[in-house]
Order: structure tokens, then C-alpha cells, then sequence
């Protein structure tokens, strides 16, 4: 519990290597996490070579930490191995559709999460890099991807060389309802945004960017609906190529 | 650690509730997970009324911890508050396309998994149903779930009136690859697989379904390839039905 609440994202990291074994326990954590139909539908590509995270970097749009951490793990929703078992088995898999890349993509973030609290727990830092998605047939053909695996997300593992503060969240009532969903009228969300907008970090990114709001520097800065259409045409391409029918 | 390595999922709980502040504090925790640009695109119903818990049992194929459990969580991927956020701010959202879908995705099973944790190093057991997919028109509509939100997966969580062993998992080097993948060739599944279909439960399994092996079972009787497409396609219309574009 007092690990859950102490995560925040490490950026900069020590040299310090981490011990194989200790890398080997935390990847096993992962493994405890439930999966669908204990099927474990998921796997983690372990980047220590300098020169592997020279050639992801990039891809990753140059963020500094896939270099400097000792460590880059590329978590992946993985059907080939399953696939692959039922093949050899004679056995008749359906597993190339919609649905079977939502369980696996559910089973792959609950193995990386156990991976990150235990990583946390035992003093190392973590920071999840969300462009794996952006390119994803890049980042497949330099990790040599099969069929039905797909690189959903990556994350810099090593020992923290840095203490950031704990970032803000929404009030508890912005995410939990009791019995029933309630609507997001403009006054619930004035009401729970509210400190959020208020942040001195979060006025400083409207000031900077010469924007009328927060929001806007989301949609017009950070996540533009421009980018947001290509990738995901890319990534639904990228797909089916990976052999899922829509 | 120690409780991410002592998870086994609980089926049977005891009559006692839980208590408000202590799962507050649970989902405060889940709250503390990273998220795509700290976007939280998540949120949580709680389901603790009898007759609710019995309106949404047989949604989860009547299960019976749905109805045994006192809190039944339905966890969502929710781009509606951001969305809504974004139109109340003239700021223009462009995030109803299938990147984003994964997105929420992923932040909503990070959520959850911290949850888990939580419950469990509380002395709480939990359950994922991963049926939720698979009536999640039925459950939007029985949670009054508005466009843009994703029932996900539904957590039972109660105090555990059953110790089950641990599952079985694969061999570590089934899910983790140094630098590269590596390719499933049958050689390498026999190995990986060997222990899992020598265990005397899935001999039995495979014995009660007269099937040839345990892939069979999978495949034959537990996901059948004729469901899948049924409830992948039944997936896709809803999701769009939820405003989202293919």
C-alpha cells in the first residue's frame, strides 16, 4: 500500500545496473497478476544493450530515459504463443479478433503493473512510455515481433537519481459512482476540475503555450486530433497486418 | 512483494462487509497508477445493492461471486469526462478513435490492478470476471454507462472464506525475451507447455471433455472459435454505438 502510494514517474536514473536476479523476481511478479483464462496472453521484451536502446530511442520520440535507464522492458499483448501452442496441439484457435486483442491487452497492463509495484518495492524507479502504441510496427520490427503480438506499452526500469513530487489526481469522486453512472454536466465538471486548473504548473502550461485554458493545451499541444487520427489509422493498419480481422 | 506473490483468485467470501473508508482508500490507491498524460481515463462503478449485484449476475454468465461478494466493482475505460471536459472548454477533443480505446484501456487495467493489490495487502480477496466484454451493451445499459465509457472488467472483493492454492503459471522464459523475440517453433512450446499439461488438473480437464489435449479443452469448449466471433463482433458494434470510429 505505502508503495502504490509513493509511485511517481522516474525520469533520471543512477548507472547502477540492476542484478539479473533481482530483474528475474520482479518479472515473475508480473506473472502472479491474473490473466484471462490463465491464458497469460502477454509478453516483455528486456532491452539492456546500448545499442538496442539507441535504435528505440526514436521511436519512443527521443525521450531521454529510454537511453539512460539500465533497463527498458517492452510490454506486449502476445496471442502467438497461445496461437502457436494450439497449432502444434491440432487444436482449432479464434483467438485473431477484436475482443481477443482487449483481453490480451488487459492481460499484458495487469502483468506490467504487478511489475512496476514490485519494482517500486524493492527501491528501483519506473516510468511508462505510452508511444509504444504510436509506433508500433517499428518498434515490432526492431524487436523482431511475430504475428498477434503487439508492443503496447514500454517502461524504464533503474534506480531513481531523482525525487520528484507526487503528481495531482481528480477527486476520488471524478472516477467512482456508486450504483450508477452520473452525467458529466458542466457543473460536476467545473467542480472537478477545478484544482486541477487551478495548479501553478497547470497555468504555466496555458501561459507557455498561449492557450484560454488547460484543456485546450491538451487538445492543441500535447495530444492534437491531427496525430491522434494518423496514429490510430497506423496502429489499426499495423494490425492487420499482425493477422487480427476487424 | 509478498502479496503480489501470494494472489490467488477468491471465489468464496465471507458475509462480512467492507467498509467505506477502507475502500475509499483502495480505489484512492488505484488512482495513484500512471495514466496516459495523467488523462485518468478510467472510472469505477461500485455495486453493493442485492438487487443490483442479482440485475448484473446473470451479465456475468451467473457467476456466483457476483451475487456472493460484497462489492462488486465494474471498472470502465472512460473517455467521457475528458471529453467532456474538452467540449465545456471549446477545446477540440479528438480522442473517439481506436488508439485512444487502448489508451483508456491500458489506464483503466493499471487502475485496477493497483486496486487488487490494495484489496489484497488489506486482507481482501478479489476476483477479475472478464465476462464483462462480453455483455458490455447489457452492463452499459444496466449502469446507465453514457457514450465514450467501456465496461472493462468487473472485480468481485470480499473477505476470502476460501484459501485456493496458487495457479500454475508458464516457465519465466515463455513470457520474457532478451533483445529479441524469439519464434515459437514446437520445440520450443513442447518445453514451455510440458509442465502445465502434466498437471493433474488439466489432465482431468481433458479427460472430462474427451478431448485429445489441453489445447483442445481451450479451444473446443472454454473460448470456442464461433463465440469469439460472436461476441468480437457484438464488441465492435457497441463501441461504435459508444461514438467511437474504426
Amino acid at each position: 500500500m505505502k508503495t502504490i502510494f509513493n509511485h511517481r514517474s522516474i525520469r533520471q536514473y543512477q548507472s547502477k545496473p540492476i542484478d539479473q536476479a533481482l530483474l528475474d523476481k520482479i518479472l515473475e511478479a508480473g506473472t502472479r497478476a491474473s490473466t484471462t483464462g490463465n491464458m497469460q496472453l502477454y509478453s516483455v521484451v528486456v532491452t539492456r544493450n546500448e545499442e538496442a536502446k539507441a535504435k528505440l530511442a526514436p521511436l519512443h520520440f527521443n525521450q531521454p530515459m529510454v537511453k539512460q535507464a539500465p533497463v527498458l522492458l517492452t510490454v506486449c499483448a502476445d496471442l502467438n504463443r497461445f496461437n502457436s501452442w494450439c497449432e502444434f496441439r491440432n487444436a482449432d484457435a479464434g483467438y485473431d479478433n477484436f475482443l481477443w486483442i482487449l483481453n490480451a491487452v488487459v492481460d499484458a497492463s495487469l502483468f506490467a503493473q504487478n511489475i512496476c509495484v514490485a519494482a517500486e518495492s524493492e527501491g528501483l524507479g519506473i516510468c511508462y512510455l505510452g508511444t509504444a502504441l504510436y509506433n508500433a510496427p517499428e518498434i515490432s520490427e526492431a524487436l523482431e515481433l511475430p504475428k498477434g503480438v503487439i508492443p503496447l506499452t514500454a517502461i524504464t526500469v533503474g534506480y531513481p537519481d531523482q525525487n520528484p513530487p507526487l503528481t495531482d489526481r481528480l477527486p476520488l469522486s471524478a472516477v467512482v459512482y456508486n450504483e450508477k453512472y452520473e452525467a458529466n454536466t458542466e457543473e460536476r465538471i467545473n467542480s472537478l476540475y477545478a484544482e486541477k486548473e487551478a495548479l501553478d504548473s497547470s497555468r504555466k502550461f496555458v501561459a507557455e503555450n498561449a492557450k484560454d485554458n488547460l484543456a485546450q493545451v491538451f487538445t492543441d499541444i500535447r495530444y492534437k486530433k491531427a496525430d491522434n487520427l494518423h496514429f490510430s489509422a497506423k496502429l489499426l493498419d499495423f494490425l492487420k497486418a499482425q493477422g487480427f480481422q476487424f
